[in-house]
């Protein structure tokens, strides 16, 4: 059974290798295209430090949140890099640049936010069976959004954001204890490791790392995959505007909603201020007035704080837990941001974009009469976002059931939010 | 009254929504212009992770001094984008760039360095008014240095660093405590509260993130805008020599002045050696030479290390609190840098500059006979030195007094340095 | 006595003025040339962030990890400055570049993994004296390796990796405590500060914010002094994979070697992952195929956990400590990207590298018939990994044996690992 405790990655292993044979198979150098992409180091910052110090908050789950965040992104950039390509094959071979690579860097986002829903509640080895699932039906459903309803999604607020948040919202509600049988048993809400699920002092401190730079370089990911220097500087300021406004709304508003003569409370300070990057993801590139973007920063700060005290309460009694609050910083902000881009792909015109037209619309452009039109587009940004909602909370709870056999060692309520289980720990 | 704290920043949320109108009528998207900007991503990391994390050093105090950070420099990075482009506009309209926002993004240093003198010492609404009122007159005196004097001080060690510091310092000694007129109370300086302003063991690992990203960055910082690619270098080279050799008078003159055996002091570290960038600030593009650099950086480790040791503590005494000792890294420092652009400027020759004259001394290109002669120019590189203390200190002191006010609710002595006041902390 | 103590920098003071001169003397500003360098800034946080937060993971040593590191870095970045361009000059001039200052920067890596080996057993004197010379030695081992053997290690596995990690090994031979002729003392091995050589929760984390940021900017460092865009992107690509795959490995191993049902060991995901980035390093810009990075870095995640596990507690009885272990992350996985160098610059052909032939191995280039064969590349590469492993073992014994001497102050055995030796501490 020791034996048996050592092997548990071993399967893990089997799958890194395949990938290793996959990418001989399949993976040859692109030249120098694309060579000077925008954005790249930045993501890169966010999706290891960002996402991965965001997560330190609670108390005894550091080494768990840094350790498996990296784990995860480590294994889940080689398979994403695969199925994201595996639909634009050049003659069975995928041509590796810094784009795709970043690409790939950008879909792991999409499994550490399934992994901040599910933080300190699924095991090592349900989290890495779920990636693994969750990357194939992510890339899936991004070419859906991309590339059948040709929606404009450039920061990936509903295919990675909204994704994301749901299908960790599904999967939880999957992995949620069940079948109470008898009822002397102490509700699980009661359980004594309920200690460990908040943060400490200084926990929060190191939270803050992840956050701040997360806020950082969201501009850089929102416009990373932006092609006309126009487009791309509209996305930077845009992201930069709305990130600003959202974290002015936000200490307004937890200020406002505090039980405790208007003291802030940090879970909203780390989470909700980046909510405003990705509430103004999808139509960051878009003509949406600068003024525009601190209005939907601002939509953002006041939806994400009044989620985190009045929404995930509720959530967590209906049995969605949602350690990290993903549904306030990724869900909720994620459909908003597709619901605004519903609206500007309404109003827009060549009038307006000019050349960067086809830049921002892919399917809008090209010779006059040609592309679609503005209405067209507004509906495929619904179809977009609807479908990813649907597809993601249905294949999260799918993988949440088949994460339940034994064979993924679920946790026990007392192994909640604890380093011990998995880690050598310091005396 | 409970509900009265709860409503404490709305008055702030009405100034966002302005701010949002203001952009709606006044701001446009500035197209591709500056969309390759140097320094812009580097910047972002100084202001919001390098500013925050150094102030991090206080016992008790992290919470506020990364959430005060972001929340300061979220709403001034708005607010000083209008006042800095109300000078400029073109058809009452402003254009956003890389660079317009760039700008905003270093003016936020000035107040989060007038922060570090009151660190701790200011409330929230205290520090929020002086926040706005600084921005206003810091873009003013920005564009008297700039646009008037047509000083040279690429990387703002006059018009950001200096001024931030003695506006601080102006500000500090209108908030200090006073009018004692019962003898029988016990002196501000033993209050029990006295042992929350020191660092703990990790406070101090914590600060080490922000000094070393600033550090980091810092030739970024005073290159960003810089326009030819050798003035850009220069900048580069210079400030990164200045701040290595600023690091190692610091280790050595820490040593020097110990009371215990030697034994280094780590708020030095954690601040002279960041006084090799602003004191090199206003050179940084000049023809300094790199040996040059390297004895600038060494000056400003001496004179900063010998602040902190010796004057800091007197200027305490005089009523003059400086947490973070502002006064040693960015005012004296500043100063100094002011001082040097005169003697540079005065020795600048085209002969020595080529192209690049005009680039580093606006006034002093053109073609032969019609640029400002050097001596001019250093005439007005001491005006805009002079002029930036005087005003500075003055709105600064005028601000502090305002301050006061109770609607701005000022802290008891007992409730300096502490979280608790505005955070709801873990157990 | 106490005086002498406060003096105990001075020599080095007189050697930064020193350097001083020499800058004012020889160096030149280098115009716009390599104004465009990249991985300036990606490297520049990997050495005073990431190498000085990686050695923060001792309980009660991470002032002297992040003060020395940067110390160190600082001095040492002015000195390599001068001794890698001496090489190189031009009518007795350096011109500085950020091409050039970025060398100096990659070359305070060999610095900082040497004083990794050292960590807590050297004093702060004998550091800085390793350190000066130590450069010297690299400086002149670089120039063997890279123009003498024209031997191609873009990433410095060989010249920077092997050498540093090989040169604090012989290092730590020669300061081991010996002769002991005593036999009643009790074995160094009991001493009673063995409980200050681990690390806490808390240092743990401080250490995973060095380890995130050495692996983000790991492409960059490897790619940085690459000179074709294909050349570039491949060795970014090729890093990356390599990272990622050593990382995934990294868990895996240390689960499967675990004497505790499985559990991971910090030290292991801390160092490991990053065993990739160096096993890739010489090899990243060669056409190693997209699936032989992560073959490599797998075999880096094996060797290294390997090591740590097994190796360096034989090495510590052997009287050869290695604080951080940088035998397993930068010293095996060194040698064996220079054999690996050996491998593929056998097999190298003007077919598959076209243009980029003469960018990747200097020698073997230009006109058809005039460059260097296959073969003869592949034995210089034998040669430069070979000598670098003489001269830096060697050379670092030496200069252990010098640095033994008492004015550098020896460490006794109850100040290992203690910061109360040079900090002022709070209580």
């Amino acid at each position: 059974m020791k034996k048996f405790s050592n092997m548990k990655y071993v399967p893990l292993m089997l799958f890194q290798l395949i990938l290793m044979a996959l990418f001989f198979v399949f993976v040859r150098y692109g030249g120098e295209k694309h060579h000077d992409i925008r954005g790249f180091e930045g993501t890169h910052v966010m999706i290891f430090v960002g996402f991965g110090f965001l997560m330190t908050f609670l108390k005894k789950y550091a080494y768990s949140a840094l350790g498996f965040n990296w784990f995860l992104a480590a294994i889940v950039i080689q398979w994403a890099f695969l199925c994201q390509n595996f639909y634009h094959m050049q003659d069975m071979k995928i041509y590796a640049t810094k784009e795709t690579i970043l690409e790939a860097d950008i879909m792991a986002a999409t499994v550490l936010i399934t992994f901040g829903a599910l933080l300190g509640l699924a095991s090592d080895l349900q989290l890495l069976f779920i990636a693994v699932v969750e990357v194939a039906v992510a890339c899936a459903n991004f070419y859906l959004v991309g590339d059948i309803f040709k929606a404009a999604d450039v920061g990936g607020s509903i295919g990675i954001h909204a994704f994301g948040a749901y299908f960790g919202l599904g999967a939880s509600w999957a992995l949620k204890p069940h079948h109470k049988k008898t009822t002397t048993n102490p509700p699980p809400s009661t359980s004594p490791t309920v200690d460990l699920s908040g943060p400490t002092y200084v926990s929060d401190v190191t939270a803050m790392i992840g956050s701040l730079f997360l806020w950082i370089y969201w501009p850089s990911f929102n416009s990373a995959l932006t092609t006309t220097n126009s487009e791309y500087q509209r996305a930077v300021i845009n992201t930069y505007l709305s990130l600003a406004s959202a974290t002015v709304t936000t200490f307004v508003m937890s200020s406002l909603v505090s039980h405790n003569r208007g003291k802030l409370d940090m879970v909203h300070i780390q989470n909700s201020t980046l909510a405003g990057g990705v509430a103004v993801g999808s139509v960051c590139n878009m003509h949406i007035m600068a003024g525009g973007a601190i209005a939907i920063g601002i939509g953002a700060g006041v939806l994400s704080v009044l989620g985190y005290r009045y929404l995930t309460p509720r959530l967590t009694k209906l049995g969605v837990r949602d350690t990290c609050g993903v549904h306030n910083l990724h869900g909720m902000p994620g459909i908003y941001s597709g619901l605004l881009s519903i609206a500007f792909a309404a109003i827009a015109t060549k009038e307006e974009y000019g050349e960067d037209l086809s830049a921002v619309f892919g399917a809008m452009g090209g010779e006059e009469g040609t592309g679609r039109p503005a209405m067209t587009q507004a509906l495929n940004q619904l179809y977009a976002t609807l479908v990813t909602i649907v597809i993601s909370v249905v294949a999260g709870a799918v993988t949440g059931l088949f994460a339940k056999l034994p064979c993924f060692s679920p946790l026990k309520d007392k192994e909640h939010y604890d380093d011990d289980v998995n880690w050598e720990l310091p005396e």
